[in-house]
């Protein structure tokens, strides 16, 4: 079948492994780059570098300016029917803890075949990957068979807050017949996940306060530790089941329908791979197959982030703090509304006696889902079996978050993600990779979905 | 009554009034040189100062090496009868949190009568009145009435285990009829507090680990998390009624007899004035009165010195932490044994399902009490009223730790401490200060308890 359809895109795909040590190198160059949103660290710089990728390209690219960080928006307007747009964001997660990379996060250095950086698997090398396969597409055929937008904001590691503004405020902006997400791994067999939707989240910041200075630890015998304040109110949220314990917070979460069901049971998951690769013995629960795969990508979570109170260095410093903060993320499901949420976790705190501790939050994010039966998606599920005839595997639910909801859901547009990771792209942690291999086949999955999509 | 006795050690306040501003420079010299001995920090430098300032004042001083931080041990021996020693120690907590000071740690500033530096109320505040005591005293007579011994040792701050084992083998070194322990406080209304005995302690860091390395966040649904597991068994370690919940931590636990209930119930203690200062509206349990200082003399403690997991810097990283860790510090009461006390942690942890959560600790100390109505601290109790007229407050047990049980009890030393600190001195805390007028006081005090135990 690749055959005939190969004497099409083929000439594609060869002009792509021609090119790549091309691709690879503006790939290096952006993941130089450093781009930490929550540090305002390299954000201009990454942003600039973006629009002038897009330009080199020929797309019509200016940047949005935000009362946060600019958003780079591309568009290449051939005058064709469909309309493709590719959502991506250039920032990037805080590189700690230093001490645990293997090399310098921002040297984008390649070792073993693979490119080791902060921001290779989220989500610079599915940006460049779309950019570079636009680029080849172009060469090849001197013109694109659809018209191609490219939204790519600066915010999505800290809440996509501005992005969400500009589609609310500008949703023209936005319109497009299919939208391709940020992000998504190659499996070990080679398939693609296709990423159909993704979970809300609530990102709060709990803090006690006690003394108003640190003190000797001899005083813990009648001054109120924080601390332990901030130990028993975690207690009351979580149970070691992984019950969540807020009144009401699973009232709107619903069990997977039978598509789903059906979608869930074929999902590959690599359970003991998984398990072995991080030093574990069990998932929580000792949860296996479908139940497993349930909770993923069905339930909502109350995961701790970091916590953090006194003296956590070295040696045994006898104090009693004055302060305990923890940062605690909600990965929400379709229909939980992160507004809510917030809601009952302040009266939650309040029934069980803790309303003096204070919840620091950010605004939150929906959950999004896209049906997988729509003609356009199928369309993408049909190019990764033309690429490389091997079937995807399609995450009805990413359990990771992202603004789907705001930008496409809430727009009418149906999304699909896909991307260049591996299981082990350690995205948010150190030594965050990509292989070159799924580097260089992302170009072509992009140039598939172009061609396929006209 | 003071002008007859006056006339023999009136000459010795008057010295000390006229030769104040050097030894005013003398302790800011010794808090200039840093001394963390946790971080293995200025240790050799600050030893050997203080060696200097022995000599300096005619001691037989020299280094005793140990498999730790050396002790500065020194001597001046006259063939009296009596022999009275000094413990001291001139290592200091580290200076964290830095932003919280007010002044460089080190500077040793004078500011408004206070002089704000790391150590100078814990202890080289003390430490240097007695130096000084026995350089005035010395001036002013040519010779002293006793014997003194300077034992001054560089790992008090963490867990003192060289010198405890000096005293095990070589208990002829601190021979003597009446210890002067470390460090002490005046009160608001003058009045100095005589400590006559301190608490144990047990030291423990508990490590909870998950995965090999931190993760995705939305991986918070199916991998077990650190934080949640460490959060689950502190809970199990203390309830909100301040309670320890370890099976049998209680069974050593003595109420004050009748000797002790007095004192304690004539003890001063400020509760508003304490409150107020540390911007707190009640003590645990909303104790007052005896209640209140039997709860910090006579009951053992729980408390979290330091909790760290994840990421605990600026904004949101979604995280999932591969570890959490947390300090705590047991102060223990007199027959509690550290060594078992940390078996009972350890069958605690097991017995609720927490086997998998590591123990690091260090040796831990026993409690040390001495009786108010041995002859020779009855002397140091009248030297206080002769010096100012003012009733010393007792406190039989200091809420914090030492070495006293290995160093005084255990050899049939009668101990009792003192020093130029204040309710407000904020030891092991950032903006660490005495009134310069407390240290001039101390220097006094000193000489004072020189003079009358002859």
């Amino acid at each position: 079948m690749l055959k005939e359809w190969g004497t099409v895109v083929e000439r594609v795909y060869r002009f792509i492994e021609e090119n790549k040590e091309m691709y690879i190198e503006w790939l290096q160059n952006l993941c130089r780059q450093p781009s930490v949103s929550i540090e305002n660290r390299g954000i201009e710089e990454a942003a600039h570098l973006v629009k002038m990728y897009l330009q080199d390209i020929g797309a019509k690219a200016n940047l949005i300016e935000t009362k946060g960080h600019p958003i780079v928006y591309g568009k290449i307007h051939e005058e064709k029917e469909r309309t493709l747009s590719f959502y991506n964001h250039y920032d990037v997660q805080p590189e700690h803890p230093m001490e645990m990379w293997d090399c310098d996060p921002f040297a984008a250095e390649i070792k073993e075949g693979k490119l080791v950086a902060r921001g290779a698997a989220d989500n610079k090398g599915a940006l460049m990957a779309r950019i570079c396969a636009v680029h080849a597409y172009q060469k090849v055929y001197g013109q694109l068979p659809i018209n191609i937008k490219f939204i790519i904001e600066g915010e999505e590691e800290s809440g996509s807050k501005q992005i969400k503004e500009l589609a609310r405020t500008q949703p023209e902006l936005f319109k497009a017949d299919l939208c391709i997400w940020e992000n998504g791994i190659k499996n070990e067999d080679g398939s693609f996940e296709l990423k159909l939707g993704n979970k809300g989240i609530l990102y709060v910041q709990l803090v006690a306060k006690g003394a108003n200075v640190d003190l000797h630890s001899s005083n813990g015998a009648i001054i109120e530790n924080p601390a332990w304040r901030l130990i028993w109110a975690l207690n009351t949220l979580k149970n070691a089941n992984e019950e969540i314990l807020i009144d009401g917070f699973y009232d709107q979460v619903q069990k997977p329908n039978e598509v789903e069901k059906q979608i869930l049971e074929k999902m590959e998951f690599e359970e003991e791979e998984t398990l072995n690769r991080l030093g574990l013995k069990n998932f929580v629960l000792n949860l296996k197959g479908t139940e497993l795969k349930e909770k993923l990508m069905f339930q909502p979570t109350c995961t701790i982030c970091g916590i953090h109170s006194g003296y956590t260095g070295e040696g045994s410093k006898t104090v009693l703090p004055s302060e305990a903060r923890v940062k605690i993320d909600f990965r929400l499901v379709p229909n939980q509304v992160p507004k809510e949420i917030l809601q009952l976790l302040r009266e939650h705190l309040d029934r069980h006696g803790f309303s003096d501790i204070e919840i620091i939050a950010r605004e939150g994010s929906y959950a999004a889902k896209t049906d997988p039966g729509h003609p356009l998606v199928m369309k993408v599920i049909e190019a990764t079996k033309k690429l490389h005839g091997i079937e995807p595997r399609i995450i009805i639910m990413n359990p990771g978050s992202g603004p789907m909801y705001n930008l496409c859901q809430q727009l009418g547009i149906p999304a699909v993600g896909f991307g260049v990771g591996n299981p082990d792209s350690r995205k948010h942690a150190p030594n965050e990779n990509i292989f070159i291999r799924d580097y260089v086949e992302g170009i072509k999955m992009a140039a598939t979905v172009i061609h396929d999509l006209a």
